[in-house]
């Protein structure tokens, strides 16, 4: 199903004044190799992004979340001068007392929310998490990265920021 | 672009108390055909979903309006029976004092928000109205139609509405 190449999800998990980061350090040939993010992936047939990240926290972390407890916090255009595409809906939901479940991804910690801009991040998802914190509005980012993989637009709600 | 066939935007454009609502009237083979419906369409190569609803006002109506005055309301996840899937992103923004310019797709009319609920619209979209009307806040829709085009699901914020 061709749409799953650039439909995504990606959530936050928080829990009190952390958030659930992934060390992707596992898997050999990754487009997020040793960077830091949050859980997500792809749509599959038929599912709301709601859905989809329901799902792919469930798989990543064996978190059961109700659908209404997840937040939409926004969505991200992401163009690169690879030629890559990426509609992402980002999402926030509070994580529940047990610890995830292994995966084969990456290696889960929790990171102080104020700590998370010292990790290797995307240059664009520093701005997500500005904006989380800013406040509970939804926003739209536009994002393009360069063949370098360096951030050369970001247009938030329509105005340019960088 | 394979993209562009499910991935759409749709404004309510606003003046006072009314909407700016087309009567799809003018082309013989239309999915919307009779209907009422808004501004809006399908995205092009590299757009964000509000340079794609900048696009569709500006071609529909001749309004020029501002990235950043255009309203990010709501994400519609359309499923159909009939086969059809559609990531709908919905927005509201104000008109400018002109009056439209001639669509080819369809008649433009300024409907009472109020009376809006009477025109031959889509079944899902009442429930659009009715939540724009009710917040600010965003909010994310999933629907099902089955193949008569009866509304079969509603899921708002992840909770059941049907």
């Amino acid at each position: 199903m061709a749409r799953s190449e650039y439909l995504t999800t990606l959530c936050y998990l928080e829990r009190g004044d952390s958030y659930l980061m992934m060390h992707r350090i596992s898997k050999k040939k990754d487009i997020n190799k040793d960077k830091w993010i949050g859980v997500g992936g792809h749509f599959e047939e038929g599912e709301s992004p709601e859905e989809c990240i329901k799902r792919e926290i469930l798989e990543e972390t064996g978190y059961d979340i109700p659908l209404d407890e997840i937040e939409y916090r926004a969505v991200i255009t992401f163009i690169s001068d690879k030629g890559d595409y990426e509609l992402m809906s980002l999402f926030t939901a509070k994580a529940p007392d047990s610890e995830p479940i292994p995966c084969d991804e990456g290696v889960f910690e929790w990171v102080k929310k104020d700590e998370v801009y010292a990790l290797n991040l995307w240059e664009g998802d520093k701005i997500f998490f500005k904006e989380l914190e800013k406040s509970d509005k939804f926003f739209s980012l536009k994002m393009r990265y360069d063949k370098e993989d360096k951030l050369i637009e970001a247009v938030l709600n329509g105005r340019n920021i960088l």
